[in-house]
């Protein structure tokens, strides 16, 4: 069980990077409001202490550590009434019959649908989201909010009945797709359309399991410009958390500093009539209960900068 | 440009654990048959000094260590004989048509396929290959013998005439795959058959780029117990090293320690009749021209292990 109840990662007004447990203001679960956090000393993962040391807060940045983090594991088709408006246009998968009908004429996958995004684009809750020459083209920029669990304790072969003992705490995400190259350039894998640098915002921090006991029952959504996008809540995934990391870990070991995308429901651009395609200047509000939200905005590059 | 021509990590036999430059025996330029290394200190991709002290090898390691890797990326169809001999059978990308029909009735990919393996997936050039239960029921296990670009320093829109500059050397690898979890299972996406720990074996070293400055001309195979089973040359390439690089630099940094498998020629068990699928206790060795031979023994376990 993690000491910490809301881990956040910001640069503080005394220039410094810290992290640290966010203290809220009054009458809010949206850790993007907290101004202060008390710092936290010592290892995330390891042995720390959360201080009575208070810093105030510049800006918030990605929750953990580029050096904290080992793997991006994503879900796709993992909510119910996502995988019904995605299919039949997602033609990929018609041919896949093994997975995806789990009764007739039903796209709902029968295991979990899994691929990766590099460590590289994840970024923080406020980042604008670069979209490189290459993802201007043609048509297909979207946008997906998605519960991110992430791994405290190492595990493999974990029984469903303990999954969530392995848990360090939620955050929100946006798992930001370029269509045309997830799903036409691909030749069939999404990551060219997933993976470039910072399409993976998240944060604003890390809600301990201590206080989101059951991941299962908590309002998501996206707000483009101001309006609703996607509503929708995880109990409507089609694997849960739990049943996601015991599924996951066969064979498989998942380490701490781990992130799972557990993947988005119903309102993705890709599903509406008429298609719906984020633009340059757009601002996207991925929102998760108990959690907050992340802000970030669509910016056009000339050319992606290297990240490190 | 390193400074090393054959970098080896191993278990010496005062007990630890070294990189070291191989010191090859005469006549061979396979560095699995190294027995001896002159150590290196410092940091592999900073700076480090191939010192005049030798150790003794008592086993060859993977050639990084696990907190050197950060991502692990992997091309299908990327050699033109493989991609004919999977093609029809293989049945998902028929509905790619803008991927994979170069010309009519060719399955060459016009973009790199890409997906990606958990860093927990990299083993040792003699380690045995571990097959969870999960991956023992049904058909499909197979191997797929490849050459490994290792990325050296970091980029991002490196343009094709200078991208080899940012890889560190080459070593051969084994892209371990489960057929009906890559093919059936996954709902089009490979990860599932490809990701189980210590599933991407490779070494037996790393060789510099001073002592291979063109990566494809060189012969690759794989033997099964012994018998032949994959040749080729990396001239069947369809993206090259310098192509793939440029291609997946776009708007995406590539960090120093990142992997790239860069895909299997003709001759896996999926594409031969009848089809040839890896059983407990086969031996598999792949095999790369100036660089080595990985052997690693196929061995069926009751529970996967944890790896860490």
């Amino acid at each position: 069980m993690p000491s910490f109840s809301r881990l956040v990662r910001f640069l503080a007004k005394d220039g410094r990077t810290y992290y640290g447990d966010a203290i809220l203001p009054h009458g809010t679960t949206d850790i993007a409001k907290a101004k202060q956090a008390k710092i936290i000393r010592g290892e995330i993962f390891g042995k720390h202490d959360v201080t009575d040391q208070v810093a105030d807060i510049r800006k918030l940045l990605a929750p953990l550590a580029f050096e904290d983090v080992k793997t991006v594991r994503c879900l796709g088709l993992n909510y119910e009434q996502h995988a019904k408006e995605v299919f039949p246009p997602h033609a990929l998968l018609k041919t896949n019959s093994d997975n995806n009908i789990k009764q007739s004429n039903m796209p709902i996958p029968k295991f979990p649908i899994l691929f990766y995004k590099p460590i590289t684009s994840l970024s923080g809750p406020t980042d604008p989201i670069p979209i490189h020459p290459l993802a201007q083209q043609g048509t297909g920029l979207d946008y997906e909010c998605e519960l991110v669990a992430i791994i405290g304790r190492a595990c493999a072969n974990v029984p469903e009945s303990s999954a969530l003992d392995h848990v360090l705490g939620y955050a929100i995400g946006n798992d930001v797709s370029h269509r045309d190259w997830q799903l036409k350039h691909g030749g069939g894998q999404w990551s060219l359309g997933k993976g470039f640098d910072a399409w993976a915002p998240y944060g604003p921090g890390i809600v301990s399991t201590s206080l989101i006991p059951d991941p299962q029952s908590l309002e998501i959504s996206t707000k483009l410009n101001g309006e609703t996008v996607q509503r929708s809540n995880t109990r409507d995934m089609v694997f849960g958390v739990a049943r996601t990391i015991a599924f996951l870990s066969q064979g498989t070991t998942l380490l701490p500093g781990d992130l799972i995308f557990t993947g988005t429901p119903q309102g993705v651009g890709m599903g509406r009539t008429p298609q719906l395609w984020l633009r340059d200047g757009d601002v996207v509000e991925v929102g998760l209960e108990g959690v907050g939200v992340c802000r970030n905005q669509v910016e056009f590059v000339k050319e992606g900068k290297a990240k490190l």
